[in-house]
């Protein structure tokens, strides 16, 4: 099982790719997508996706998992903004026929650390530990996104909190 | 010049296309695409794409017009979701090599009616007069769309009042 966890954002996109799921997974690859600050939306939107079709042509994931939306933001603009590159990885991920799995913040920092509060340098110690790593991988994106793969293979997972609606098996339930 | 308005969203995106710029625009096309409410985000925005795609490759359009960013809304998550739909349209834009360019709501209001303030049936009335339509387009995201397109068009319309960070000519000026 190839789990593909993803940090959408317009400037920088982190991935991480592991493989097995239970108490042994693997680290396979992790990266960014980078886009440059000066360029049109189009085209930076343009880059993430063809970065995004690259790497899911490479490694072929079972699936890709992303962080749930959250009811409220405090930056509202930047969120949409980041909403047009979650929305580069969704259309990369329905062409490469991979689905796409969606888990709250809280439901990640639990399934790694125990603790649905946990700071961000704890979810990076328990992304280092359960991957044998020395340091947690730079620059965070591909931390956060290592987290979300781990969460997706990990025992202690509790089922997702937020059901998806009307949708069947893993498939990421938003709906409008 | 042919100018494509669109007003985009999960469930009804609407698109409207004109012909001519100055007083004498003339309507070429509208319509809506719409994704299964019941089908996964991916499917939807999948859905939505291929069908702007359609369009941009039937009518070839010189550029598309949406509506800028606001710097609040009131649903956040709504609002997000919306931004993945618009991240669709811009990738559909640039892979067809059209230019989007976006105007704030009160800009496009002030250049149909002369009052950045005026209601949704004073823009309707508008673009059926601009347009010599009887009626206003059904649904209103047609209308919606082909507001934006007119006023790309307008004579009226004053110099975009968030001018592009950093871009050249025309090109949408989002940054993150």
């Amino acid at each position: 099982m190839r789990i593909l966890g993803v940090d959408p954002g317009l400037r920088v996109t982190g991935y991480g790719l592991i493989e097995g799921a239970g108490s042994r997974p693997q680290l396979v690859e992790g990266g960014v997508i980078r886009s440059a600050d000066d360029a049109p939306l189009a085209t930076r939107l343009l880059t993430l996706y063809e970065g995004l079709t690259a790497v899911l042509a490479e490694f072929q994931p079972d699936c890709a998992v992303v962080e749930e939306l959250y009811a409220k933001y405090a930056h509202p603009k930047t969120a949409i903004l980041m909403g047009h590159a979650r929305g580069a990885l969704f259309l990369a991920a329905a062409q490469a026929g991979v689905s796409v799995v969606g888990y709250e913040a809280s439901l990640v920092k639990r399934s790694l650390t125990g603790n649905g509060r946990a700071t961000k340098a704890q979810v990076a110690g328990m992304v280092c530990h359960l991957l044998a790593l020395e340091t947690a991988p730079s620059p965070e994106d591909v931390t956060d996104a290592l987290a979300l793969a781990l969460c997706h293979a990990s025992p202690l997972r509790t089922t997702q909190r937020v059901p998806p609606r009307r949708t069947t098996g893993r498939t990421f339930g938003e709906h409008r």
